[in-house]
């Protein structure tokens, strides 16, 4: 299992082949689990015994580790009854290529939440699934948790690892990600303008041809960029990492009016 | 297992508590399968051994059973030349409440294709996949096969079966789905006033307040409906199958001229 803490960036061109600051694979895992409530279980079957069972679950997290809310009339828990070895595949589902998309298998042993942790277990997931209030309290229906023991992240091609399972629950999602949609949009339709002065300031691309910014979290952004030579990913840091949306427009427009200086006096 | 030929309607009031006739799990399956070409694959991990492990893979049908193509790097890879047991998780991306959403479960053995078969596979999948064109000779990636001995159906909360596998390989898709979408948009949006009529004249549904139009297959349509009791799901099934989306519009508007006189006498 390999563990690498801090992702290299998506492609060529980051600053001079210098690896830009980006999110761990453990804080990607934990920001994808935080957009996305739903997953594949996955249990082993009884009979005929063995074989792997992917079904359909909503999840919330308690403390890192993924909390069910699931019936007992149903096949997952009933597998789960009898061997408790499972996992959890949340994946995003943006537009496009799925495979070029995030996810991450969580693997664990699943179990019923003990009576004395069933609080914040409860509270997590109605916290995240409010319908499920009206029969969380159902006989037939109880609460499970999967322990993770193994995080494996994926964030599309070529971008993979096992995550280190202490660094994953230490790590925090991302601040920046329930805005990044709409900062990205803002940015591609209104300051377009802006992306090229970046590619040129802070990556050393110059020729560049049309510009898409793709991504941004705490420490930066990622811009996919049209060269001579073909699509280039430049990713460029913030000078200190930021908290949020309000950060990021301050942030993105300070490193404008640097790069626009650094370009003229260059 | 259990197995139900025909599924009975999602609601009350379908006739008089009759079964309208409706496409059965093992066509439902095969409706799913064929729109959407995307899901979780889940095998069974070297070490620890014997977890089940879910990762997301795209795929084909050819002949009732899932080809994959996929790298020999990749660990679902890995995990299949240690054990060949495994299954495919598929689910519909439907807005709303995913558990009321369907999905499948196919279970088997996963191997590679024979080189006697690999033809056949190769053109099921690029058909499906045609970017994957690129790298379907790498020597790094091979064609992969599910040969489905199990399938579980579950197409919303309560609508469930194990479905023979025989009805399964002998089922095809529903021809009207592919236009469903269009079909239901345009009832909703242009023809409203239609929908009461469905419900009163073939449902006996006498206190009819807003209705939406929520499905259509080639045996019959489904109608959402409320009440002064609560909300209603009524089934109306066309006199015979329809072929597609243009008998979609005949009998709809046969149903609706019939409907009519059928109030208009009674």
């Amino acid at each position: 299992m390999s563990n690498d803490a801090h992702a290299r960036p998506a492609g060529p061109g980051s600053g001079g082949g210098l690896t830009v600051p980006a999110p761990s694979h453990a804080e990607r895992t934990r920001t994808l689990l935080a957009s996305v409530p739903l997953g594949t279980l996955c249990t082993l079957t009884r009979e005929p015994a063995g074989y792997p069972y992917g079904s359909l679950a909503t999840f919330a997290l308690s403390g890192g580790d993924p909390v069910f809310l699931i019936s007992e009339l149903a096949e997952h828990t009933r597998n789960l009854h009898a061997d408790g070895r499972a996992s959890l595949l949340v994946a995003e589902s943006r537009p496009g290529d799925p495979l070029a998309n995030g996810r991450v298998t969580l693997l664990g042993q699943c179990a019923p939440v003990p009576e004395d942790a069933r609080l914040p277990a409860r509270e997590a997931y109605l916290a995240r699934h409010p319908g499920a209030a009206g029969y969380a309290d159902f006989g037939d229906f109880a609460f499970w948790r999967l322990t993770v023991s193994g995080v494996r992240y994926i964030g599309g091609y070529g971008r993979m690892s096992w995550v280190d399972v202490d660094a994953y629950r230490g790590a925090q999602p991302d601040p920046v990600a329930p805005d990044a949609a709409a900062i990205l949009e803002h940015m591609n339709d209104d300051h377009a303008d802006a992306l090229p002065v970046y590619c040129r300031a802070f990556a050393g691309v110059s020729n560049v041809g049309s510009a898409l910014m793709t991504s941004i979290d705490r420490l930066g952004f990622e811009i996919s960029v049209q060269t001579p030579e073909g699509t280039r990913t430049v990713r460029v840091a913030f000078p200190a990492p930021i908290a949020g949306k309000a950060d990021a427009r301050a942030a993105l427009v300070a490193l404008l009016r640097e790069g626009r200086a650094k370009l003229a006096n260059g």
